[in-house]
């Protein structure tokens, strides 16, 4: 790291400083410029211990990372790309990988026909939420326990893989017994306990980003459950937050997409559903989700969107559904994957 | 709530919204606009339920809420200020309380050093983490237990009453043995196990706003501990986040204390610590804060800022809070407070 | 419009209003609600001149339009989209136009070279910039008048149209004289003194969306030129400001393609270059804007981008271009276009 | 500055950098670090123009300045604060001056009658707009020089000084003859041309902060103004641009109060009208703009709130402006201050 003194210190406050990095292991390069002393520490690895440290030492201006903080999810840590398996298919390999289903579970013949919608469409996984976290106390909270045992059934039915959502440290182990794969949504990016509950399972899981987490707060969510035992983990960009809300929900960052691919080596998933909040808009950026080179979609799909108990506006119909199926695939095949 | 048709669709298009309001117990007013048909509909209370649902069928454009989403933290609901109790003093009367401390416990002798700082500037209330939300998997994560207890003991010795923050919604039973007051964090607004979990136990909660959640995002958080039982509910403005993080990692957003004071009934504390993170702008924006209105100030006090484990840049040192403390008496009187 | 009267009034705070919009020319339709009265009003098309008076009365609420603001831009006042003639090519027709060359007009060899790469991909638009707004008063600003002389004498020798940026109302007759195409760039897209001068001659304009626009706010802008007289209109999406600059200047907001195709008739343009600030973004995010459905790009070219007096980094290599070209090829081959 | 380079290259990379820097006249020190060497540049001043052309090297990670980019306006460059004159009062020294008055001049009789308004309450200083930036071209624009003139008569009666805003480089000579202080607003603090045109005045510069602008470029937007010639020039901090707009047009950064007072030495003024967007606000935020120690306010009166043509919801009325300026008296006097 590279600590930036204010001008016109004494050798008394640098020396302070240079004593602090010393007793903690690094080795120290000092070099004056016109007006700043800049102190260069190379060698020991404790950024994340020190850098408030030593900003809070009188005369420091700044301290400045030079390292990444994140190393299991860092592309520098492993070279190849991360392909998890679920089962027969793979995410973050050649194939692009289309997760379908309804936001919420509702009732047994909902799912039942949706997922009937999203394996004719050739889809391989079925989305379900069982859990929902709502913003209001008196909205519609998912059919829970119940839910589970619909969607474990609709893979019985159909082969549909299974991704849902957990929110609770309590429940993880219950939703592990009926998920293929673990969701982790956006309001609980930096839910530490959660991150490190869902570590433990040998369950793939897929972590969407906060909605105003920088890309770099992700990856360290990422690296909580990596480095507390699971290195299955995909990462789902959603949407964020951003100044002007009139005709989306959220702003989908499609850089985030060949960002994370030059600097992770996980898989990288785009949900154009919430990261628009309009099925209008759902299809063109699917498109565009994968032109970006995404490994994967998650999307809504409700036969009865007007009926949808959560999320009816950005549900696609089935009809809609399989046009964008094909439209990706087009698409897909352009960018060499199938 | 409002449905505003799109221009020139057939009375069939309308007649599908009305029948869906009406079965649900609304009562209907139509009128027909120079383009758009709109839709009142009045008396039921299911807009949460119905917006989305609406709003996905073809040929509506929007639906306006003209009721606000909370009820029990609403101004209307309840027209008196809550005044929460904690022992002998008040949270949200005629005193501006300050609740000052560690950003963490770090050990003992640290603990009770700073608690007999804060004590003898005359503030009732210490803070200090026991467990602590850290971005890094790598980073300082609390004395954890250990930490609860050595506020217990500090509470013992100088009588100052405890404000502590709890993360995971297995510990909230633990920490409430230990806590007077129980902090939810910011990156746990929207975690709605935990919100449930504090909602159980007679203690009051300290919800900080989250990092990029509108104020009725927040409001609706406070519900959901409202709504589960417990209504002794505080709200704290820590600073959102912005496009500018050069000279402060959020920005405090002041106009919040005189919006909610009017709109809801809960009192309103502000942390210039988190919300600037520099301790040098902690003074100004504590004196600010209570010009605006707030009901109390969180405050991080450190006797040695530059060897705190977390947080450093932002603690005050003792004499800076001593002159702190003045500052904010002096506007407190100015506003007709103590 | 809909104007919500706050809870609990009398009658003499509703009359008051109501008079207020009938003396307006509008029509009112009374809604009474559990809680809140609503006035409909009707007919008359002044929202922009009343919404702030009305709002200004004790006892309203709120103001709710339901008519858009704009509306010579407005998908409803013009159905078929807007194709822009430039010599022999179009803008918003079938063919997707690239827009390529330097940041800045530098030298006469260095613009002539990158005019020579750019004609030989087959692009048909060369950009390069003689006036160059900067943050900083003493960075680079420009050639000036010399740099668009050098731009026509490029057009001559390559036969490729010149777009290039004014950003002075006094020398818009000038630019005006030299370009095919006239840039408003972002920081100036409510300049509204610089919006109504290029009105008045006939170019076309191309207008970027500024660092904080809304999507509404930007139409508004597009309005101002169209309403003075000039309606050669296409809207450029350049990125947006956000939170997160850690990896890129911007967040390119790619679902503006789709929403602005829906409400508004004119073409659309994307400027990944600047949408990203970094060249190795410029490839993956260009392929995106043309699935999502972008009538064209704008992207920065340059022998030597590491001595590009401004933008270096976000500058593509010439190879690099080559291959962007091929790529984008063929995802405007799957979306049926040329 | 200080140029990090990726990890893992030869010698041959490295020296490119070096190479281009000592022939920009820098002096070089090297550090190796575990992975990135990095190469720290002293003595020359190129930072501006070398940052970019630098970063498009290949190897180059990132390149950072260590220096900040202004120069005139730092406190480094000037020590002691600046004081404007204007007339017989001075802006930035231990009065706190308040600029009242409305939005836009509307007629000769409403600009007369606040003027009076403004002069009893003890204020000094009368605003209000005779050009008005407006998002719509529908929207009422402003009385122009009529405006100017009516504004130069209330001068005449009242002894008032007067600050109005100008929009356009071609009627700043004109402006100027009529006005006291030149105000340059939020969607023009970018505007070079008209920052470079007020600089050729000898009148007082009152700087907008842009919707979205960070710190520092607000800082270069003055330095244009300075580095060309015109040193009076006063900052104002009038809101920025958030995720949420439900109960203010903006989010008034208050904390920019004491970071400028602490990198600049020139006067800060707050508009806590703009800055919220709603006048039950303004007092508030007034209170706490002046305890976190602003040089005065800028704030808009109105006689009719609900017949103003523009910005009537944040407009006060007499009676609470009194108010007010009573409250704002008590907070300066306790920052020692009148």
């Amino acid at each position: 790291m590279i600590v930036v003194m204010k001008p016109g210190l004494g050798e008394d406050a640098i020396q302070k400083v240079v004593k602090k990095l010393q007793t903690n292991g690094y080795q120290i390069y000092q070099s004056k410029g016109v007006n700043n002393v800049l102190i260069s520490a190379v060698g020991a690895d404790k950024y994340d211990y020190l850098k408030q440290a030593l900003e809070a030492i009188e005369g420091v201006e700044r301290v400045i990372p030079i390292k990444v903080p994140y190393k299991l999810a860092s592309r520098q840590f492993k070279q190849e790309d991360t392909v998890i398996k679920v089962g027969d298919i793979s995410i973050g390999g050649k194939q692009v990988q289309v997760m379908a289903g309804p936001c919420a579970v509702e009732s047994r013949e909902q799912l039942f026909e949706i997922a009937q919608i999203v394996k004719e469409s050739g889809v391989r996984i079925l989305r379900g939420g069982a859990y929902k976290p709502r913003t209001s106390p008196y909205a519609f909270h998912g059919l829970e326990e119940k839910g589970l045992e619909y969607l474990a059934e609709a893979r019985e039915k159909t082969g549909l893989y299974i991704i849902t959502e957990v929110m609770d440290p309590r429940k993880v182990e219950m939703v592990a017994q009926y998920a293929d794969i673990l969701q982790i949504g956006a309001r609980n990016m930096q839910n530490f306990p959660l991150l490190m509950e869902v570590a433990k399972y040998d369950k793939p899981v897929l972590l969407k980003r906060g909605l105003s987490s920088t890309i770099e707060e992700w990856i360290m969510a990422a690296e909580y459950i990596m480095s507390n035992g699971n290195s299955q983990v995909m990462l789902c960009e959603r949407g964020i937050r951003s100044f002007d809300d009139t005709f989306t929900r959220n702003i989908l960052d499609l850089s985030a997409v060949p960002i994370l691919k030059e600097i992770t080596h996980l898989p990288i998933i785009v949900d154009p559903s919430h990261g628009t909040g309009k099925w209008r808009l759902v299809a063109p950026m699917a498109r565009a989700a994968v032109a970006a080179g995404a490994d994967g979609l998650l999307i809504e799909v409700h036969n009865h969107p007007e009926e949808a108990v959560c999320d009816g506006p950005q549900c696609i119909k089935p009809r809609l559904f399989n046009n964008l199926i094909q439209e990706v695939k087009k698409i897909a095949t352009v960018m060499e994957r199938t």
